[in-house]
Formats: C-alpha cells, sequence, structure tokens
C-alpha cells in the first residue's frame, strides 16, 4: 500500500474512534445516570489517548514525509493536497501535546463537567473552584505546549478560530463595541415591546415538535439526525450520517426551546452538509467555531427573528397553540422576538447585547490566564464586570459565573470570542446570500428556505476544512471579515423596529 | 510494575473499551437515525478489534506464565485466583480467534442487524437470507477456531453456557418435553381465563412509569440505570453504575412492556449486583447465559406472575389505570397473566408453552449447522415445525423465522438453550430462598421484595463470573442443577389453576 493510502486509512480509524468519542459524550449529556459518570470519563479518557495516539504516532509523520518524498505534488485546491496540508497542520500541533496530557485534560473535563452539573443547581461555586483552578493549570500547560505565542490564549484561540490572535482579536471587539453602544442606548430610551405571551404556558411535547419542523423546514435531515433533551443545548456530528441536536424546553418560556433548536439545526446544518467525500478524514467538520456559529446564528437570528419568518411562522403556531398565539400576530411576534434588554443570561440575550456577554467572557479569561485575577474572585469579579457593562448584576452564582458550561468542559481561553465572531460572518454571508439570490428573503416570508440552503450548502457546508475561516468567507462573499455589514444589519433592524 | 498489576491495569482498559462498546451498541439499537448506521457497523468492528487486541496480546499471555513462574499460587477462592482460572480460560478460547475474525463477524453483525430491522417490518425473509448465509459460514468458522468439539455448535454453547454441550442438552430437553406435554394437554381441556382487560387502552407513558415503579421496587437502582425504548428489549451492561433497560409498549396490550420490563430489570439486578470490587476485570458479569436467564424469568415469572403479587399489584394498578383496571380483581389478574395459549411469538409464549418455541429453535439451530437443513428452507423449516410442535403455524415471517433478534446480531449455535436452562434454575434458586426465608412469598404479597432480593444479591449476583454456573447453583442451592423443582413448580401452579 502506498503512504497515502495507508495514511487514509489510519485517518478513518481516527475518524471512527473520534465518532464513537462523540456518542459517549452525547450520552453523557443527554440519557446517562447518574452513576455512569465515573466509567464514563474513564472510557473518554481512554479512547481520546487511543485517537491521539493514533494520530502522533510517528509513523503518521513518516507517512508524510513519505508522500512529500514520492513528488506529491498535488493540484492546489485539489481533495489530497487539502488533506494533506490539514493533516501537516494537525500533526505539527498534535504532536508538540504528550498523550498523557490528552488523557488527563479528558478525564479532568469530564470530572468537572460533572460536578458542575450539581453545583450549578446546587448555586455552589465552592463546588467548582478546584477544579476550576486545575483547569486554569491544564490551560497554561496547554499553552507551554505552542511555541511563539504571544499570548497563553492564542493557543486554544488558534485551536477553534486559527489564525486568530488576542492582538487582533482585541481591536475588532473595540469596533464593535463602539458601534454596538449608542446603539443599545438609543433603543433603551424606547418603550419595550410586549412580550407577555411568550411566557404563557407551551407543552413541552408540542414544543419540541414544532422546532423540530421548522428545522427540518430549514433543510435538516432527521433521517441523519435527532433532537434530544440536555442541560445546555449542543449540536453534534457522530458521523456523516448522523448529526445530532439537543434543547432544554421552559413550558413558561416559548423562547428557550424554540430558538435554541434554530440555533443548534444551524451547527447541525453545517456538519451534515460537508461533503460525503471526506468523511473518514479531518476535512469532515466545519471549519472553526467562528464559521459554525455563523451557521447557527444565521438561522436562529438572521432567519429565525426576521420580519419574513414571523409572517410564515406566526399561522403555523397559531395552529400548534391555538389559545397561547390567539391575539399574536406576525408583528407582535416580531417585536417580542426581538427584545432588546439587558439581561443575564447569554444564551438568552438578543442579538443587539450578545456581543456584550460574549466581551465579558473573554475579557475574564485574559485575565484569569494573565495571572490579574484569582478563581476566588472569580464570582465577584463577573459581578462587578456586569453591573458596569450591562447594568445588572447577577443574584447568584447560577445565573453568572456558573451559567455557562465552556469553562466546566473544556479548557479556558479561546471558547467564547468564537461567538461574536461568529455574528460578524453571518451577516457577511446573509448579504452575499441575497447579492446572488435576491429572491431569499420573499422566500423566507413563504416557508421556503431551499434556495438559502443550498446556497450556503454550496458556498460553505459541502468545503469542510478545505477551506479555512479567512478562505471561506472570501469564496462565499468575495472578500475578507469585515464587520460592516453586521453593524449595518444590526443598525437598519433595530432603528426600524425601536422607531430610534 | 509486577505482573499482576499490570495484567489488571490492561484488564481495566479492556473493560472500558467493552463499556464503549456496550454504549454504541445501546444507542444503536435505540436513537441512532437510520443514517448512522454504517458508520456505527465500523466504530463497533473497529472497537471490538482494539479489545480483542488488547487481550489477545501475547504480552497478556507472559504475564500470566510469569505469575505462574512467580509461585502466584493464591488461596483457592481468593480474587486472585479466580480472576487468573477466567482470565486464563478466556485467554486460551480468545487466542484461537483471530482479530481479522473478530472484526469481521462484528462488522457483519451490525450489518445484519440493520438489514433485520428493516427486512421484519416489511416480512422479507429474502433480505436476509444472504446475510444469514454468511453468519452460518463464520459460525462454522467459528467451531472450526475451537479445538475438540464433538458438536459445531458446542463451541457456541460453551461461550455462553460454559461446561454445557448438545450431547448433554438434548436429553435433558427431552426430560423437560416429557413433562410438559401432558401437562398442555391437561390444560388445553380446560376453559381459558378471560383476558380482554388486558387489551383495552394503556397510555404508553403510564405503562412506562408503572413498569419501571416495580423494577425499582424490586430492587433495580434508577441511579445507576434507566429505561428506554427499543423493537427488541435487552439489558446491558455499560460498566457497574450504569446497567439500562430497553422495552417496547403495546397501548392495546398491557402485558408487553409490563412483563419485559419485569424480565430486563432481572437481568439488570444481577449486573448492577456483581460486586464492585470485580469492576474492571472480566469477573464483573453474570456467570453464563442460563443463570442471567434464571434471575430474568424469576422475577418476571416466578414473582412477577405469582398469587401474592397479584395481590400487590392489582390495587397499584388501579391508580394507575382506574377505567381499564376498575373489573379487574387479583384473581383476575393472576389467571390472566397466566394463560396459557400455544402461541406464536416467544416473548409472548407463558411459561408453559415456552420451553416448546426454544427447543424448536435449538433443533432447527442444529440442522442447519449439521447441514441438514439450508438457509433458504428454513422459513418452511419454521412453519412445520411450529405445526408439528404447537399446532400453529405463522402466518407470516414476521411472526415466524424473522421474530428474533439473535441470529440476526451473532453467529448461529448456542443462542436459545440458555432461556430453556434458566427456566430450570429459576425454580431452584427461588425453593432455596424460600427455604432460607419460608416468610418470601408472604412479603411479595405485601409489595416487599428486599429479603428475596438480598438473598439473591448475597448468593448469586454478588460472585459476577468468580462462581460459573455450576458452582453458582451448587453455592446458593447445595446442590446440581436438576429439573425436579421446575416441574414441580409449573405442574403445581397450573394444575391449580386450571383445575387438571
Amino acid at each position: 500500500m502506498d503512504a497515502l493510502s495507508a495514511l487514509r486509512q489510519r485517518l478513518a480509524a481516527i475518524a471512527d474512534l473520534n465518532g464513537a468519542i462523540a456518542t459517549l459524550a452525547w450520552d453523557q449529556e443527554t440519557y446517562m445516570p447518574p452513576g455512569g459518570a465515573e466509567a464514563r470519563g474513564r472510557q473518554l479518557a481512554l479512547l481520546g489517548r487511543m485517537a491521539h495516539e493514533q494520530f502522533t504516532d510517528p509513523q503518521v509523520g513518516r507517512w508524510l514525509e513519505q508522500i512529500e518524498r514520492d513528488g506529491g505534488t498535488f493540484a492546489a485546491g485539489s481533495l489530497e493536497a487539502d488533506l494533506l496540508r490539514v493533516v501537516r497542520h494537525d500533526y505539527q500541533r498534535a504532536t508538540r501535546v504528550p498523550a498523557e496530557f490528552v488523557a488527563a485534560m479528558m478525564e479532568h473535563s469530564s470530572a468537572a463537567y460533572d460536578r458542575w452539573t450539581r453545583a450549578r443547581p446546587a448555586n455552589a461555586f465552592a463546588m467548582v473552584a478546584d477544579s476550576l483552578e486545575r483547569t486554569l493549570e491544564l490551560s497554561h500547560q496547554y499553552a507551554g505546549y505552542t511555541p511563539g505565542v504571544a499570548h497563553p490564549a492564542d493557543a486554544l484561540i488558534g485551536e477553534s478560530d486559527e489564525g486568530m490572535t488576542v492582538a487582533q482579536i482585541r481591536p475588532l471587539f473595540a469596533e464593535l463595541r463602539a458601534g454596538l453602544v449608542p446603539l443599545i442606548e438609543a433603543i433603551g430610551a424606547r418603550p419595550a415591546p410586549d412580550t407577555t405571551f411568550l411566557t404563557r404556558h407551551y407543552p413541552a411535547a408540542a414544543q419540541l415538535a414544532v422546532g423540530m419542523e421548522c428545522a427540518v423546514a430549514f433543510g435538516y435531515d432527521p433521517q441523519r439526525g435527532r433532537q434530544d433533551l440536555t442541560h445546555h443545548p449542543f449540536a453534534t456530528r457522530l458521523n456523516h450520517g448522523d448529526v445530532r441536536i439537543t434543547t432544554r424546553v421552559r413550558e413558561d418560556d416559548f423562547s428557550e426551546a424554540f430558538f435554541s433548536t434554530l440555533h443548534e439545526a444551524g451547527h447541525a446544518m453545517y456538519e451534515q452538509g460537508v461533503a460525503a467525500e471526506l468523511e473518514g478524514t479531518p476535512l469532515a467538520s466545519g471549519t472553526s467555531a467562528g464559521v459554525h456559529e455563523s451557521q447557527s446564528r444565521l438561522w436562529e437570528n438572521i432567519v429565525g427573528r426576521s420580519r419574513g419568518f414571523a409572517e410564515h411562522i406566526v399561522p403555523r403556531l397559531r395552529t400548534a397553540f391555538p389559545q397561547q398565539f390567539a391575539d399574536v400576530t406576525p408583528d407582535i411576534f416580531y417585536r417580542a422576538v426581538n427584545r432588546v434588554s439587558r439581561s443575564l443570561i447569554r444564551t438568552d440575550a438578543d442579538e443587539v447585547t450578545y456581543n456584550l456577554h460574549v466581551i465579558i467572557r473573554f475579557d475574564l479569561e485574559l485575565e484569569l490566564l494573565e495571572g490579574r485575577l484569582a478563581v476566588r474572585d472569580l464570582p465577584e469579579a463577573w459581578r462587578e464586570r456586569y453591573r458596569r457593562d450591562l447594568g445588572v448584576v447577577p443574584p447568584d452564582d447560577r445565573d453568572g459565573v456558573l451559567q455557562d458550561v465552556h469553562w466546566f468542559a473544556g479548557l479556558i481561553g479561546g471558547a467564547f470570542q468564537g461567538y461574536t465572531l461568529g455574528n460578524i460572518m453571518s451577516a457577511q454571508f446573509y448579504r452575499a446570500a441575497c447579492a446572488a439570490h435576491p429572491d431569499i428573503p420573499e422566500a423566507i416570508t413563504r416557508g421556503e428556505f431551499a434556495t438559502l440552503h443550498g446556497w450556503l450548502q454550496r458556498m460553505v457546508y459541502a468545503h469542510g476544512r478545505r477551506l479555512d475561516a479567512d478562505a471561506v468567507v472570501r469564496h462565499a462573499t468575495g472578500g475578507p471579515l469585515t464587520i460592516a455589514p453586521y453593524l449595518a444589519y444590526l443598525d437598519a433592524k433595530y432603528r426600524a423596529l425601536y422607531q430610534c
């Protein structure tokens, strides 16, 4: 067998190991009983170590060298050239990190996550403080494996949003904040829309059914996926034929499950849309956290909270919830689901303030990593930043520092910036799609999403990691990442909506 | 590290791999969408191959030799002695089978299972005939790896019921048949009890809740398990802290989910009861198919279909299903759930005729393996045997040859005898438990199961594979396997019930 075939066979086995890991992790967060936590931690550590060992095996390095020596000059843009570029990149990155570290990190993550699931309902930051200290140590240790980083967070930012650094993101976030602050002030001076219908009683089963119906209408394939309940919604790729979404339901809050379903469906359609020929290689996934988030936010916000979608969905929701929606017009729905408020919970935040939540977390991560903030002081630092930036103070840690899973299921640094990068890109992609197909907004009012889904499928989804974030933005929009379309979108939408 | 510690570390990793495999298999049979089947087959094959390679690694043989050389004479009955005996036995068996064969077999099983899930509703034996041919080939190939077997089925019978052979089982089954035939004839001459209340409408959610409630009352720990829906109910050990049961529900048939839940809970309590100190070794599971089935049948039939349990459960069922149970007394319930009829479906069969279903399958397996029956003739042979032995003919293959998962998810031979061996043992165990605690039958009428569960926990569950089937029967009952208590139990119960 030639070196390329041998390499591909190895990559396919690693992909299957990773698919098994994804299945175990999905089960851990959906159905696993409490008694299973200890063994599941060991299992995830074991399989993670195996996948890491299979990939960092010196034989992989020898195959890569052999392919190069054999004159492996594949045409730029060919599948082989893209595969080898990404595998070389990943191999260099992975061989910097010892297998023991990866195993220890995975085992720690699993235990930390398990603690968090108990600490959050108990409002007990003390239950996770020790494990968060350890997470911070591991994050520094991880950064230490990455040569030439200017900031310890850069190692992890580079993992999720390749090429981005603290030095680049800080000014980008400053520009965004400068655009958002006057908009939020102007909105704050106007009366808030009525949202009372959203907190009527909505039976869980009907909510799940209508959410899934929308996801399928958007283009999510239920033969290659499913929806289940969890604490903190996520989408996960088990393999090309099995990309699952999860949600949580509150019977007294229609928005919770509905928009989380549209959001996770956006992630899942991206993964379902990766070209089948990439399966069994590291190319078979979304290309970065930012691009991934652009897809979830595009479907959740730009489509799901648009005036046109309200036209389409309100009559349907009136069928599903005749009493609860009896007095709800598309206009009432549109205003309610776009209510801007200075709130506590990131995942519940509106489009406009959302980015401030992200920026607070991003800054706290940097402070922790820079040693300017101790873990024990984190709850108070959190409260102080919310008071200062959003004018609200969490009454407890449950809705404060314990609200997001990220720091309790992974490392610290690089976990949040992708959300705001995604928001920025989502507006760029949508503008480009509408430039190519000006009928898209009108189609949305009729509940037709195939043109938009098809454009995203061709321009974004299909490429997987063959195009990196910068390349996919350029391929799909004809230019580099720019903040202008996002600010213009927010400005136009919210100044009209709030008449300000 | 000494050889024993090194061996135990390896065994713990293999146990975690097997736990991961069990999780993937559970997902495959409960929640996995159709699109996931292909990758899941590959993943199960990959992990199965890894577990097999880890265990058949010559290093394991060297550790075993080293322990022996170091004078590893552990006291008979010590954990170490039991562990080494079982590991040596398993190692010898496993090293006879090449890793490629195991991988091919697992991949084939997964594909065959997937076909069966589609073939059965379509009533299309032709869809599975080819894969069944291949299963038969693989079964012969497997038998070929076992030296000195008198019959090809002995290799597989030895896997599930160590020490048993075709030569021993044939006369045992003949003795049983000789006892059953006159009893079934006598019952057949009497009027059948009224069972119409069982087929009233029972909402699925309430059925699942009451079934789980009974399982928990018996002793099933829901913090270390859960119940989900599947095609063909099973219990599965993911690890010591996570032993799951599955069921299927028919809203027009109360018996289906209720008794399958009691049955699977019996299997699951056995696995949950294996001593925690055995986790991470091959000792941490039920000791044989027969002993396993004895636990499921004991709880399902000897307890669950007893007069005393009817006293306890009918008032509870009347609360859960006030209209459906309005006119149902304990006596009506007891008679209905013990109705004897010559039926088509093994899993629905009553206690008395059940063993004839097993014997038909056992005989057909032998005929296939002996080359006296071709796969293409199997549906007709099935119909003919049912006509001859039970006086009923399946109208289609769905309720005929396609009804059981076993031949479509594993090899042929050794899949069924355990059910009847289990029935035989269940009566032996129950008689011994009542000899030790004569208050057990009375406690059951009060819904108290702790004495029985505690006795089984101590005498059967805790030992896992430390005691083999013969040893656990002797340990718990004071004597060898014997058919007399089972025949006496059936005779006394059904002659009183049918007044014959």
